[in-house]
């Protein structure tokens, strides 16, 4: 693939500035390894191209040469060095690196192979940021052990939630042959610090259950080769019920001993092709996937059962906690979907085995573009626990509208959950800072397809970068993730850089006040979940309810009136949100039912914040597409070309939602706008 | 198949009355015909297999014998009888005919073997609702020329608003190589009159549009052979740019020569396969079909040119008028999709050749529950009109729901359009007398599949059978109908009786009563058309709205206020639907937009009457399920559940229906129930 937006944010674009050329270049000349491994073969692959493409230097391979890289790992290289690298780096995680330099070398070592790996990617990310000789040394560790990423990808080769294209691992009812751009994939993921991926949808249906058995596991062999390559494991999403489906078992029972010797037979199969196998990854119960209740056993049950099965192997059982009753009935206002997961999972707290961690999505509803952060986590202070992202936009216009997340995965994490008093943040609970897990991380919903440029919009690239990027060293700002991003993909030019920088700033809270509005969530299309329909889910099964009317509008999750979900907080928080004057407004129709003559802090009343916000919205659409069209002249065709198509879709969305939005409110309130503007 | 359901009002039960055989059976010993003709051979097999099955008697095909039942046409019988049947049958329609019964025979006579086979028909029924002897001798005669199905089907075998299972024509990309049930398709539509039939899809997606070509030309042809032995003429749905699909012409411009020679030599080639061919029917230029709009030709253009290239084969274009804009802006209030087919054919009104015949809906916008009958019919006088009803529920419950129609279509029928002054019925304008048409009569869209049942809910059987001999013999009542439908289905005894007909007869209004109120429509679910989603279509591009708002609901279409579409009828009838004294209220708010506290007739406010309309439509059906339950001893197992189970479909769906409308008002109206019933 020669397009640009192929090779994202791994460009290796030419560096003109001759003067830095200079003084980097003598070090690029030669890389060597003192030791062997796919992993560190990648890094030096990486390497030359890296350099061939930014310094247009052919890089030697040689071993004996005084002058260059050297790369490895901290053991190996503290005795081939004659120096001390213990002291900096062995107290930090298996996966960090430090990068030092001599006159004439450079040292590029990890605890690790796959640290080396990191390693080298930084340093090539420096070198492309113009870093300066001094700046590139450094020391790094992850702040998170689980970084993953969940593919949706079914095996007919569409993507559940995906808006960019086919599977690159599926087609057809099977497993790609030319795995090229798997190849591809790994390298930018490892590029960004992803060490995990489960390659199949959540949602595990017939044949994806075949996926451990003989039938396929060569091939995922292959591809689990390709991860492990990259420093990355291989998971599998399985089917709870694959005992009964794939060998006729009368029984999927977790507590019935063929249903679990059936499983320890088929952990054993697949650790015999895959010695490294992450695990599997569960959705179990829900929206009416097979699971435990169905033998009246529990989540501990179920997971632990898997647990023992993989155990022996080092394996992991991913339990998602996305659990719910997705067969409510609309005039039931005592069951509350945001409860669900607080309300499953939090007794069985102590009841899971050391190699089961629960996922748990970062709000308590799914992914909206507002959502308060999901009181189970951190709730748990003897269970393993990792926050699920989706990265993949589904509700937040689909790569189609321009979103830039990581403003909110970094609000998410900012939250202080208070279980061990103030500091309790979601951050140091995920990292395994406030309770003493085994396991614990982030993982998300991948956003990439067999498009060209993978993500759809190519600006959608950012989240993926920045996911990895944020998951690595939560303490980047949104701004330097999207400058590092901006410079790798599209070059230093300081419009472009300023341009782009602001676009996608913008566009989380642009896309915010154009669409459902003070964390009401939920007036979206049903199904696809693009556009608005305000009472789409208004009448549906799914636990998804704002309950306007012609006064009012909101859900009441108080303990005092309402659905008491507010409880599932610390006091702090619960206080919190339950009171109107500190409830943070863009969260104050989640937690409360008011008036639309209610008055912000603005001094706006709920209805008049509707109309302007909706209004502004599409505003500021129409000002993104002024910014994009600034660089034209900077961007090559294709990209701009794709996302100038993005945003005219964007806009016309936009323009739905303020209308409908606007529309469906004056009819219900019979409220005017105070500004006289048109609503139909 | 030996389900008693497959054979649908063909039972041919056996008749206990002893006296009534003994009195009948003399004359069911032999039936010899004095031509040969397939139709008269199908005719005499159904004779031979209803006695069997009525009487246990095995005929004799005796061709000398000076007792039994002759059947043939009037001029060769004339002369074989030695008496003058010409006075009583020469005046009436090529398709009619008469009974006659001296001591030993009984001569059953057509105007042309189609005749004879309906004659033979109406002798088997009337044996099997006990007609006297004396009651025997009859002569009918067809009200419309045209009496015809279109079949929805697709050539993947799907049928689009089929509720019945899949085509009995097509499966997998092919006409199907079985066609024992199209053979029995045939049998039930002629025994109750019906002369045409098209057999795909008005929408004709790829594969279907070679359906014209060699490729399927000789498997059309068997059908047609099957159809033609029972009187009823087959037609195709083609799409109007085959020219460029099939033959990579570049244009199918109606007036490009190419394009019409195009059309010639495909006629041409049709015809010598099938000489009796039917001709075409066209959905062109709607819901995103090509038509000559694109080549800004109008649709005289269009269907004047397909109607010359198969004029001199005797063929007819059926040229459907259900065009409007498909793509409108909710937004825009200016425009009026009822008004459409008037708008777009009135004013071509004279410039269609005389083989064309236009296809009008019943009403305006699309088969709802109730609807003002289409204003363009009976508009034009000098164009022939076909109207078209709906058989398939699609909006009237899908099979699911109990809803019979032919009062509905009776209502149609009965609607004065006062284009030659008072007494100027939809009945007699598609009958040909009130203009001079040269083709006119009745069309329906086919409620049948693949089910065993043939309908998916056996009660529904009742619409295609009520539909055929409604659109015989208009002065025929629902009752009528009904009682005839079900003694030949389900037998005579009372209670069936009495309770089946009360159940058919309340079905329509209490279909009407639980769904959108008032004459109003579309608050049902998008897409599949099936249960509540009073929103669903508001903000929608298809042209179908309620504005409802807090104070009030309906759609002005007054010419005074309003869309002017009220002003599309002669004045008699503009003026009595534009008074709201005059205004029928069941089409209140498709006329009006009216207050929640307007008051009706009854002294309720509409609020009040849409509580109560819902709360008692949803008890009718509870009401309903009591009735069938009182037939259990007397209906076979299998449609007895059939229906049961439906039955509940329907409760479910009636209480969506009257929970989710009530709450929608009363959230929107702030009004309260009167009575004080629950609202959520």
């Amino acid at each position: 693939m020669d397009l640009k937006g192929y090779h994202m944010w791994l460009q290796y674009q030419p560096i003109k500035d001759k003067q830095y050329k200079k003084a980097i270049a003598p070090f690029l000349k030669n890389i060597r390894s003192v030791e062997n491994s796919p992993v560190l073969s990648n890094a030096m692959e990486e390497l030359a191209m890296g350099i061939k493409g930014m310094f247009n230097i052919e890089v030697n391979y040689n071993l004996s040469t005084e002058e260059g890289i050297v790369i490895g790992t901290t053991d190996i290289l503290e005795k081939e060095l004659g120096r001390d690298v213990k002291s900096s780096l062995h107290e930090e995680s298996k996966e960090a690196f430090e990068i030092i330099k001599d006159e004439k070398k450079l040292f590029i070592i990890g605890n690790s192979v796959q640290g080396a790996l990191y390693g080298a990617h930084h340093f090539l990310r420096s070198l492309q940021l113009k870093k300066t000789i001094d700046q590139l040394e450094i020391i790094s560790s992850p702040k998170n052990d689980f970084r993953m990423l969940n593919q949706w990808d079914n095996f007919d080769g569409t993507v559940e939630r995906g808006y960019s294209g086919n599977s690159i691992f599926f087609k057809n009812d099977q497993i790609v042959q030319n795995k090229s751009r798997i190849k591809d994939y790994a390298r930018f993921l490892s590029s960004v610090g992803i060490n995990a991926i489960s390659i199949n949808n959540v949602n595990v249906w017939e044949k994806e259950t075949f996926l451990i058995t003989k039938k396929h596991l060569a091939e995922v062999k292959k591809i689990a080769a390709i991860f492990r390559g990259y420093g990355i494991k291989l998971y599998l999403s399985i089917n709870f019920a694959s005992p009964m489906a794939i060998d006729q078992l009368a029984s999927a029972d977790p507590l019935d001993e063929n249903v679990k010797k059936w499983w320890k037979d088929k952990a054993k199969e697949i650790y015999q092709e895959i010695p490294d196998f992450g695990g599997f990854v569960v959705k179990a119960d829900s929206e009416h996937r097979p699971g435990p209740f169905f033998y009246n056993r529990n989540h501990a049950d179920g997971a632990n059962m898997l647990a023992e099965a993989v155990a022996d192997f080092g394996g992991k059982i991913i339990w998602r906690c996305f659990v719910y009753n997705c067969l409510q009935d609309w005039r039931d206002r005592s069951t509350d979907r945001a409860r669900a997961a607080y309300d499953h999972f939090k007794p069985l707290d102590g009841d899971f085995l050391d190699n089961v961690i629960l996922q748990i999505k970062n709000g308590p509803m799914d992914f909206q573009v507002r959502e308060p952060v999901s009181p189970l986590i951190g709730a748990m202070q003897s269970t393993n626990q990792l926050i699920e992202f989706q990265v993949a936009q589904e509700y937040t216009g689909q790569q189609k509208d321009l979103c830039y997340l990581i403003p909110q995965w970094k609000e998410v994490l900012s939250f202080d959950t208070y279980h061990k008093g103030e500091g309790s943040t979601i951050e140091e609970v995920v990292a395994g800072n406030i309770h003493p897990y085994k396991y614990s991380g982030i993982v998300a919903v991948s956003n990439i397809g067999d498009d060209e440029n993978w993500t759809g919009n190519t600006l959608a690239q950012a989240n993926l970068y920045g996911y990895g990027r944020l998951i690595w060293n939560p303490s980047l700002t949104s701004e330097q993730i999207a400058e590092e991003w901006i410079i790798q993909t599209f070059g230093e030019e300081k419009i472009v850089r300023e341009t782009i920088l602001d676009m996608l700033l913008k566009s989380w809270p642009t896309y915010e006040k154009y669409t459902a509005p003070l964390g009401v969530g939920w007036m979206i299309n049903p199904g696809h979940h693009y556009g608005p329909n305000i009472d789409g889910y208004e009448y549906a099964a799914w636990g998804t309810y704002h309950f306007a009317d012609r006064d009012g509008i909101g859900v009441d999750r108080t303990e005092k009136t309402g659905t008491g979900y507010a409880a599932q907080y610390q006091i702090e928080n619960q206080r919190f949100f339950e009171d109107l004057d500190t409830c943070p407004e863009n969260l104050l129709l989640f937690f409360h039912h008011l008036p639309y003559k209610y008055t912000l802090k603005s001094g706006k009343s709920i209805i008049q914040h509707i109309y302007d916000t909706h209004f502004e919205g599409y505003r500021e659409v129409e000002e993104l597409i002024e910014l994009w069209n600034k660089v034209e002249a900077y961007v090559e065709e294709t990209t701009f070309n794709n996302v100038a198509d993005r945003l005219s879709m964007q806009l016309a969305n936009a323009k739905e939602w303020r209308d409908q939005i606007n529309t469906y409110f004056y009819r219900k309130s019979g409220i005017k706008d105070e500004k006289g503007r048109t609503i139909y």
